[in-house]
């Protein structure tokens, strides 16, 4: 529908490109309401896919979804003192049900009734602790109750300031995970477990490499105890925080009364777990793989993973190239593979693989009456090469090949995170790193929340996270790299989105 | 996880037994919010089922998801005079984004920072007929964008006062289609289409039969042209409105200046339709088939299909039972059958049925030694029969059973239904049967709101349908039952939720 539009090259101005690459493959629109995106048919599409992967994970590892209500009191937020402190300055709040008529007939407008204002405020849900932990008080009677393990898919609201596309809006789309079980142990194994499905899912299905560990406590949940994390790095060396999962211990089961009959008879407060995933991931899909021409979309989440283009000149041709692209579309749609024939009249074939390109699909066939002759279709990669595929056998050959494009956007992508990664810096690496193209800085840190104060005032980069062992270094750091006291933990340093 | 609790017998009170159906089968439960339901695991599996297999049709007819902003500018409602007209009095208004403390330090309190009231409210979406044709208006240039055919699957928010589970909720889920089209004739046969659509679904998942028709202008959609409507009998021969497809002609084009450039060249306003069904068809399940022990689930649509319960006195019965038990289970499992293995030593076999009829399995088979032994289980339907069922063969014979369960759930709601309808009746007659146990009342209309309002002033009962062909009477009437004066359609009159 849209016009084709140039991009706007990385190097020119990557905020531009990102913009670009979203609208020209129509993934989402800004719409008429401040900070709210509308995402459209191409990037629902990927959305379904996300949800899709990431529903079966969590049904697989016992969870049941529900739905909880979008409004919560307002006094329900209070509950949890840092849970209130975090949130209070970016909620949307409903204080009337009714609207009437003002003005002059013939030049009317609409007010909120004053008569129908509400006695206690509503909070449109910025995460929902508190109403699903009330519920649980209600539920949650003996030992036998657990482990309670929900989850629910439902839209979010936090009133953002600066919002960009998918990256921060006003409202978005996410799942929320929600737990309760008997001990400590129990929901730690849990937040732990959770940010395991969630590094599957991101390095599987989104070819995102991504880095995971503990959040500082300056950057953990309001109302947590610990905060996991997941890390990715995009390819302006921005860090993205792709996805969190919360060890809330018993905050919220003290503030809500959520109390269980243990086995022996006792009383004891119950441990939570909180967890999340956002339509963010689309933001970090895009960045992490699309280039120049537009979006780069791993084959798994590709709405559409074949495109069958057919070339020709006559009426004749045309009937040729129809009848094996639409072979090759059954055969590949048989197979289970998402596929286009783009048979459209109006179109020259470049100008199609133009478009496709900025939609991102993977894989391209091209069918001209001499590939008809031989047997065989060109295919393309997207961003990659051009290679005859003989019809023979192709849906084996198709289905390795996206196999391929998806472990080699998974590689390119580590390769790029490991180039700009810089791990044992010095204070001085450390300052000559962030004012140069940046990435992910490795090194000791003391733990204190001055030091972080410090570096973020002089550098923009915050600690990502206190890294879970398979990434942390090989020796671990002695001292601190900003101050120089002995050093807690290793922690990765970046500029984050 | 909730005590076991005895069921309100239908005739004793019908809205009390439709409550504990629900909270006895765990699908939904009060929240603290007015007019807000939880909507439970059990719940929500019903209605991701049936999100499925709606989705599933709304693709196969050409339709993609999307997903437009939860907040409507407050003038963007005034745009369309009926529209406003229809949603003044049961908006949710945002007016502030912030929270601030109140009160002094230790009762402390919280109340919306007058500083963040908002230069114009937000309406939370009663229904997207504005914000979505105002985003049409913005991707449609010519008739090659035409037809657009979306859909989106959303929670929507209207203040009612009188609420009650799934029927009427402040909050509720639904999927919304939105359509544009080149020709008012394409519009009304997509809006004619998806009324199809609903009915397939609703007869042939829901098992509920549905009669479909043409709504009076009294009943119609606030800013359509034409709404189509399905409606079904419940067992206290009160109708339910269960799904709704409206023409909107080029009225919501004209208030959001939705145009196209015609093939000719010209330009003109796109026709409209939108249509949707929610959760509360989960309501409608409830009220058609259950009864006095609880829920009662077309196999289609059960989260739980077969349930197993095995039998044992002894440790070793315990092992026989339970080995048989699991290898069937993970036979049907594999077959596709959604099934449950109770293997809980705390509940005895008897309070295990009991549980399981509450929650509406269809079909549940015991296995206890002598069923071993004989190489059997014994198989007992909700509701109906028992009888002994060979091992070998089983899922053919389970996955018969389920099938004749939803036909025989179909046939017996379809002739409850017809044994509580009548046909050709006077105004006495109506009269009468409007006082007795009511259903639904066949008969001529002139076609006058001035008989509507008098026949509902009267009577509580409203014009369900001008019904579709294949729903009327053999003999066209020929004068309005009420008022003498000849009728223009056959009307299908009920008491209704």
């Amino acid at each position: 529908m849209a016009q084709a539009k140039k991009i706007t090259p990385r190097a020119q101005d990557y905020s531009e490109w990102y913009n670009d690459v979203i609208m020209q493959a129509e993934l989402a629109d800004h719409s008429p309401v401040r900070g709210c995106m509308v995402i459209r048919p191409h990037g629902y599409r990927i959305w379904e896919l996300m949800q899709r992967a990431l529903d079966d994970m969590f049904k697989a590892t016992g969870h049941q979804n529900a739905y909880f209500p979008l409004f919560i009191p307002m006094s329900f937020l209070a509950k949890e003192a840092e849970h209130v402190e975090g949130f209070a300055k970016e909620v949307a709040l409903v204080t009337h049900t009714r609207l009437m008529a003002t003005g002059k007939a013939g030049a009317q407008a609409l007010m909120p009734d004053p008569g129908s204002a509400l006695e206690e405020p509503l909070v449109v849900r910025p995460t929902s602790e508190t109403i699903i932990y009330a519920m649980f008080a209600k539920w949650i009677q003996s030992y036998r109750d657990l482990p309670l393990l929900m989850n629910q898919w439902c839209n979010i609201v936090r009133w953002e300031l600066r919002t960009r596309l998918f990256l921060r809006t006003t409202e978005f789309l996410w799942q929320e995970g929600h737990t309760a079980h008997a001990t400590e142990p129990e929901a730690e194994a849990e937040a732990r477990q959770m940010l395991g499905v969630y590094r599957t899912f991101q390095e599987q299905w989104m070819a995102m490499p991504v880095i995971t560990g503990r959040k500082t406590d300056s950057e953990k949940f309001a109302g947590a105890v610990r905060t996991y994390a997941l890390e990715g790095l995009m390819q302006d060396n921005k860090a993205l925080q792709a996805g969190t999962s919360h060890n809330l211990g018993q905050n919220f089961a003290k503030a809500f009364e959520v109390k269980y009959q243990t086995a022996a008879g006792g009383l004891d407060y119950v441990w939570n777990t909180s967890w999340g995933v956002t339509t963010r991931m689309i933001g970090g899909l895009v960045m992490t793989h699309s280039d120049d021409n537009g979006l780069v979309c791993p084959p798994k989440l590709a709405p559409v993973q074949v495109v069958i283009v057919p070339i020709w000149k006559s009426e004749e041709e045309r009937g040729q190239v129809l009848g094996v692209g639409g072979r090759v579309k059954a055969e590949l749609t048989q197979a289970g593979v998402r596929v286009e024939l783009d048979a459209r009249d109006s179109l020259k074939p470049g100008a199609k693989y133009f478009e496709w390109e900025a939609k991102g699909v993977p894989l391209r066939l091209e069918i001209g009456p001499r590939d008809v002759a031989a047997g065989q279709v060109m295919t393309a990669r997207r961003g990659g090469s051009k290679a005859p595929l003989k019809l023979d056998g192709l849906t084996r050959t198709v289905a390795t090949a996206l196999d391929e494009i998806q472990a080699w956007l998974f590689n390119a992508a580590r390769e790029r995170r490991e180039a700009h990664s810089i791990r044992g810096v010095t204070k001085q690496q450390f300052l000559e790193f962030m004012q140069g193209v940046g990435g992910f800085a490795y090194g000791g840190f003391c733990g204190s929340a001055a030091c972080e104060a410090e570096i973020k005032q002089q550098t923009a980069a915050t600690v990502r996270v206190l890294p879970d062992p398979e990434f942390r270094s090989p020796e671990a750091p002695s001292t601190c790299m900003w101050c120089g006291k002995p050093s807690v933990a290793e922690a990765v340093w970046a500029q984050a989105y």
